[in-house]
């Protein structure tokens, strides 16, 4: 079924992303030379596409397909196998899965994002997920392909012994691993401090390369390009601008950001960025309202509940609350004909659209309901994290 | 003169312009491989790109200059044959046209759109329009074109049988012609509901593509593919993807959508897209105003007139009521100084542009106008469609 | 150093920048295709790449780096030489060339605008500013390119000899050589007028090219692509074209143009650019307002300041008045914690960047700081223009 097809990976613009897809496709490229004896017959046959979108957008897919279609006619190549990283586990994944089933497609998804299997299975030809063996989002996707680029190619297990950590400190991970993780990369000469750096200079990258796969900077990001020097300085000067940048973006929303008691007893912490925020520029407003609440919830304790809203979206990040917020969502599209609301992401943290007209009438409804959520010493935010757009 | 040019195709992004665009290319791109006796020969020779707008944008034409004598520099290629499809007829073009004359690029334009003939026809090398042939708009591009795809490509005939057909279904002509084209795609093996399908999925994937030709996917979804049975099942997704949009659209919408009863007895809708539809989503503005429009035609029957309006632009929609918009947008550009009025369209279909802090003056005089007109029963805009951005 | 180098070319997307990097590529070009006796050895090897911030934005930075990358893994290139014309020589740079240095990447900056030599000296290899020379802005870096030009490639003389003079007229130079330069244009067969008309073009071109360096049309536009009566037809046709647009904006916008008298005795004129200026759309907003501001000042006389301002921008344009928009933008940054100012420019041109939210707070002790600015009737920003987004 593989033979002579090229290869698409396709995958979440983040840290774990990344730290997933980079030594797949390495892991990919140095078996494709060995089997065909030339390093360049790599160039057209696997990519590496970055998504912004938690799903494959009916945008991509078409956009993707025609590619692939015209390499068929020009080339001569075969329609390639699509490996979903860190994505592609859902039902929003479907429409674009559909499309590709008639077109001799084979289909590969590796994501540790809460599955819908019985929605994805019948259009995957594997599917690689913690929650289908009973564990969960803590196993990130960049520790399960580290796993796969060394099995793929072994050579690779000395070089990638910092990633699953990177990868884990990314997604903010409380897996047991991760003790192991850390050690492994301190071995190797990575401490936590560095590696929670390089989390973030993949982050600030990721968001100024947009729909670039930025692959030779993401090498030298990674400590996978050879030059360890190298490697240091630009993580220092790239993690250091993004915190240069977090911090502008915090002195302008934190004097707007407004606080409210709810009646379960949790802080709500609300802030417009479209009014407050810097705009169109790094950290954009999902990472933002991270960076408020991570502050918030520092100085003063859990229960926190963060809203960043917009024109027509809203943020939620909350710690120490009981929330199910694909079923808040749901509840809101029911209640409120007319408001356009959708939305989702995990338990407790997630990010909704309306339309503009019905904001406050959305933010109201929602906030009521955050105030009748049960308060949760366990649940936070930590465990399922990743959620940043 | 067409001794080794290349051959650059300008279209419409619509259905019409699909129908129209994609069977000539084909036609071309098999002469030219009959010719040169290398299907390869038309990679570079032949290409087609969509355009949004109505007419050819400054910013297109500095771009498909450059690009042309960069081609002609690194390639040693002659500069191109211009063919505007669907596309070209109009004052609007001129500019664009000027530019062009002063680098040896003959222009050819078919089109269906309202031609202003005496701007044009000092530019161009021939002008096909049904409207300097005592014809209109029903005879649409994608009718025309297939005739000329036959002439240059005998061989296919059969191949485009149902085309025409879905081009009138697209710009809801109501040529006499009609009867006969859907006969002849019955004949084919396509009914009017299946037609009508295709014409939404073309709208649809035109709309994911953007500036993209979208190439193999969209033989696929004309049926020029090679595979029926792969069109049926994209025509089937894609088109059920655009209804559910649709639907969407109009659950967000029409609860928002305010009613006027107007002096002359047309009932004026209205509905502020910028607060109550979803944005950069499909449906766009405009045919998203089609969509409430057809709703109310068929809930309330003619004459009704819908206006959908952002922060500094309105759609209209109307039938029933005899209009002449592009006089209404003179008169307001006018008797408004400092509201940057423009615009333009059909005489009853149409799209009018202003300075967002003038937006209330400029509706309230339009609706004053729209309530002075006399109603019709003859005009609607069924006869003069395929105007939706 | 330079040895085999490819060259990228960084410049300002303006008239002087487009006068100065034009030359220079081609004198570059025809000493490579000298040295490696084949024109084509120069088409990976030279590129130019317009851009549109007064500085090295991080995006650009991270995307050159990856095609350098990339080009050096695919083509065996060295690491490219980087010319920074017209742009390059402030604080603001100096992200972007750490970055660089990490990847031995020589950096070159010929630029006339105010320089801050201590901190981009350590990143530069070279550094020619007229500042540093005890010179100042009026000697644009255009004039400094055609020498640059003539130097590498000395048969390029009689066909720059009109050059300067464009620049000059392009970013108002009152440098006591302009009289020298438009002479020897007019000698070579460009009056003044026809110079400011191509200055004009070129701005229309660089804004409609956006991120596409034009190469061929921009050839014909400084009349360097050996058909000088194409030139003339495209330089009047462009010209009238921006001439048009402008006048469009100045309809729609000096309606709505309020003048206050502020305490010194300077006019102040404001205008809202998001309500009543045509928006995504030549003239775009710092044009905009320096039309605006022309206008008033040759209606009135000076002292005149111009403020034209958007959702969470304002430019300023002022002629008579002795400010320092440098040091208002850091005294207002101070003042105002949580509105985000950010900003910059020149002591009498500028703009300032805000949150939406704090806009009103913002002009209003904007405007108090220019009224308590002195008078003055030297500086204007005749001297120090070219600054206009």
């Amino acid at each position: 079924m593989l033979d002579g097809r090229p290869i698409r990976i396709r995958h979440h613009a983040d840290g774990d992303g990344m730290c997933a897809s980079v030594p797949t496709q390495t892991a990919l490229e140095n078996f494709a030379a060995r089997v065909y004896g030339d390093p360049s017959a790599t160039q057209h046959t696997i990519k590496r596409l970055p998504s912004k979108a938690p799903f494959y957008e009916t945008e991509d897919v078409v956009r993707d397909l025609n590619y692939a279609l015209e390499d068929r006619e020009r080339r001569g190549q075969r329609m390639p196998l699509l490996l979903m990283l860190d994505n592609g586990s859902t039902a929003e994944d479907v429409p674009a899965y559909r499309t590709l089933s008639q077109y001799d497609v084979p289909i590969v998804a590796v994501d540790h994002h809460h599955p819908d299997p019985d929605a994805v299975a019948p259009w995957l030809d594997a599917h690689v997920n913690p929650y289908l063996e009973g564990e969960d989002y803590a196993v990130t996707t960049g520790m399960l392909c580290v796993e796969l680029a060394r099995m793929i190619d072994p050579d690779l297990t000395d070089d990638l012994e910092h990633v699953p950590a990177i990868a884990g400190l990314s997604d903010r991970s409380d897996a047991a691993a991760m003790t192991d993780y850390l050690a492994l990369a301190k071995e190797a000469g990575y401490d936590e401090d560095g590696l929670e750096d390089v989390g973030e200079a993949l982050d600030y990258a990721a968001f100024q390369l947009r729909y670039n796969d930025g692959r030779h900077l993401v090498d030298d990001l990674l400590d996978l390009g050879g030059d360890s020097e190298r490697h240091r300085e630009l993580i220092s000067l790239l993690a250091e601008r993004a915190e240069r940048d977090n911090e502008r973006q915090l002195d302008a929303t934190l004097p707007h950001t407004e606080r409210e008691d709810l009646p379960n007893g949790a802080a709500c912490f609300r802030v417009d960025l479209e009014e407050y925020a810097h705009r169109f520029t790094y950290p954009p407003p999902g990472k933002t309202t991270g960076k408020i609440h991570d502050r918030k919830v520092a100085e003063e304790g859990e229960p926190v509940i963060t809203i960043g809203y917009g024109p027509d979206f809203a943020v939620l990040r909350s710690d120490g609350v009981r929330l199910d917020i694909p079923q808040t969502v749901a509840e809101l599209t029911d209640e409120l004909p007319g408001a356009g609301v959708s939305g989702g992401g995990h338990l407790v943290v997630g990010s909704i659209k309306f339309v503009k007209g019905k904001r406050e009438t959305v933010l109201e409804r929602l906030v009521e309901k955050l105030g009748d959520a049960d308060l949760d010493e366990q649940l936070g935010s930590a465990a399922v994290a990743g959620f940043e757009d």
